[in-house]
């Protein structure tokens, strides 16, 4: 592809001379005929050795001995010209290739690979693609260009909406986590009747886990994504273009405003609120509802005030032998004074 | 169903009109003709707005326009009351709808999916149901009306008892952890030829990794409940009636009494003692063996120091320009004194 | 077998009599005839209870009343002699027993189980175990002697060396978490187009998740042990003989240099290099690259200053009880000396 036309497929100023590029890749890894890109400035002396014809960045240097696509969202540009260089390979298999059950809707053109299985009154809509071993069960609904990778279960009543990607071995519908207590301590179950809800555009991770309500739905909004073995338990309701990093675990009934962020292994209570907008620091605990802002710490606190104690907690020795210096000086000054009394 | 057998089933007493009682929903989506319930008096005003024919609660408020089920433990009332208003589907595949190995032991009346696999020598007791793509390896024993999600993988020689659920993508019996080290750094498996033995009326959630022994057996006691992406280690010892909380993880040859309560992504290490009724908080991190009490922190303390300890710590900055005022004036009365001298 | 051939095998010093030895096991739960091992002086006093006809130990007590094997590395020994005590079913299903897509170079001797699923151009080597239910996705190359357990899902073109053991439920190759942001806060998706290399002897746990790089590959060095529940992001690069307890988090374009032990649910940022023989503690938090050392903490810092912080930490409360003393101490000083004036 010229670098002209990948230029304008992706919206990018064009400076330098045109030439034919056959590849992406980083910085470090590009050969020649690559297009490359700098979307972090720490990494900006990798421009010097770098063998790549040509590199997407948000500014271009003074001495060129390259080509360059000038854009405002560099990132945004590489997802543009990523997805020129990728041929997925359409499946073959059509929709009657697995074990498929009564009373079934499914897309003519959908892709139902060999050993998964689809329960009784299940809907798969246009283009969808069910990969191996996924288990989708009864009265299951699956919109269109939805992706569900290998060994992801679908349970019972689950709703999936348009463009939906399910990673290996992801659980979506599997019981929340209730008891009651009797007077001995036995745990005695609350079924769980509820159903998961899956808005369009979300992307799910592999081994995930997100329960079913108890009663109603379980939530996931439009647009957001969730990365590798997060837990999202009964009746969470998270918004829109919301992203939560690995190893995140949303207890039950707590909700997320839209665009929310949080980083890789935080912990959220149940029955708390968080705002849109909230950024919550890796390995947060979160134990009560959070208004618009940046967090950090267990418990969570002010991300600002959490560096400041992080400091200081830090430098405790050290000011517990300031104290103790400055109690020497204060029975120091004590003995003087009873002395000089 | 009428409200006034919803009582007696669930042992309430009734206040009110009887009615004809349709569904069971939350206060807040509940509509005319749903029974709902109050368990968390932080939601009491909740009661003045839903829509719900009759609610479930400890003590019937003054006024009322609605009927009551009244119960000292409303959400064992729940746990009763949901169970009449779901009717699971009855698999119909019969005994022989899955690959079958040799010389197995299934009762007439269990339900093998489709997709499913049955190893050599294993045993499945009446009414239990291996959904799809679960995998039973060879020499497990599966007792009676014990449930088997979809895509759960039982390894060989594994013991379940009866009225175990297992969930989704949840694996019993994989390797424990456990090398030995040559001169050069290089880990030497130790093989791992224990097995898993899981009591009568545990349940475990989905994504749940549960090592093998190396020698003897990891054990999972009757009645505990774990939730989803929990890790247990090789050897690991749990008494009855736990609650293990969500991506909690126990290291190696760690025992726990009855009805401990672990919360979500709570850390254990290897080789500890925790006795019943001991409680850890949140994200804590045990290091050292817990007699009976509650505990949190990283390292885990008792709870309540643990929570004086958070406040001060959340003060540091203000109790360090503290020791430097006091420092201050230290000074100024050394000076003083001094000049005085 | 008879303990002086263990002793032989195990190129361990004899101590004491010959005898047939039927079984290993524990300390605790070994029987007459059954060899046992101490590799903790710390249960050193089970040797004066145990059954065990033999103990495998590095140093043979003064009052013997059984046999003893001597070796400096009593773990090592005990690895070798478990395996002699375990005897593998060999499989029988042959290379064909499940679904297996066209163009696959499969060795003759490799035992393909019934319900997996072999896609396209997939080369799989010498005596390599597929369970059932894994999915080995499109141009998926696999070694020699691999066991590849029950529902693991390797996606589209992933590398596997030889002697790798993958368990249950594990994914090799889901997509990175890469987004580009639009003006809207929209996440686009970036298309992750590498793929993950796992080399030579490397051992991953039960539902771990590995991702496929953006560009270029992830990569599991030579040697390595992942334990179960480890999320390793795209274009991580790990080294050789490194150790990852369970739960542990690695972030995007993070590296390890080789031996390299992270303790269980530690977590690491993204673009972070932890160089050879670096060790971080349980639940520690990784903000930046770290230099071969010991640490801990949240975030991590140097393990034997992380104990000092903690200890004093624990002690806020006196701390800031002994603050206030010498407050009321000073102020007394200074009324007295203003008295004076």
């Amino acid at each position: 592809m010229l670098l002209s036309y990948l230029a304008k497929i992706s919206s990018c100023d064009f400076v330098g001379d045109d030439c034919d590029i056959t590849g992406i890749n980083s910085l470090e890894n590009a050969h020649k005929g690559d297009i490359s890109f700098l979307t972090n400035r720490h990494y900006a002396y990798l421009l010097l050795t770098t063998c790549a014809s040509a590199v997407i960045i948000d500014k271009a240097p003074k001495d060129r001995d390259k080509s360059f696509l000038i854009s405002d969202n560099p990132y945004l540009a590489v997802a543009h010209i990523v997805s020129l260089f990728h041929t997925a390979k359409k499946p073959v298999f059509g929709n009657k290739a697995a074990y498929i059950g009564a009373n079934c809707t499914i897309s003519d053109n959908a892709n139902i690979y060999p050993t998964s299985y689809i329960g009784n009154g299940v809907k798969i809509g246009d283009n969808s693609i069910i990969y191996p071993g996924a288990v989708i069960d009864d009265d299951v609904e699956i919109g269109d260009d939805c992706v569900i990778f290998p060994n992801v279960s679908i349970l019972r009543g689950s709703l999936v909406g348009n463009r939906v990607r399910i990673h290996a071995g992801t659980v979506i519908g599997s019981d929340g986590y209730g008891y009651a207590h009797d007077k001995n301590g036995k745990h005695i179950k609350i079924l769980q009747i509820g159903i998961v809800e899956i808005e369009d555009d979300v992307e799910i991770g592999s081994n995930v886990s997100i329960d079913r309500a108890a009663l109603g739905k379980t939530v996931i909004g439009k647009g957001t994504k969730i990365d590798n073995l997060v837990q999202i338990a009964h009746n969470v309701q998270i918004g829109s273009n919301c992203l939560l990093i690995s190893q995140v675990g949303i207890a039950g009934s707590s909700s997320l405003g839209n665009n929310v962020i949080l980083a890789g292994q935080v912990g959220i209570l149940g029955h708390i609120k968080i705002d849109s907008g909230v950024q919550v620091g890796a390995k947060s605990g979160v134990h009560k509802s959070l208004k618009t802002g940046q967090y950090s710490g267990i418990p969570a606190i002010d991300h600002r005030k959490w560096l400041k104690v992080q400091a200081l907690n830090k430098r405790l020795p050290e000011i517990v032998k300031k104290i103790n210096r400055l109690e020497k000086e204060i029975n120091h000054i004590k003995e003087a004074y009873d002395d000089n009394d």
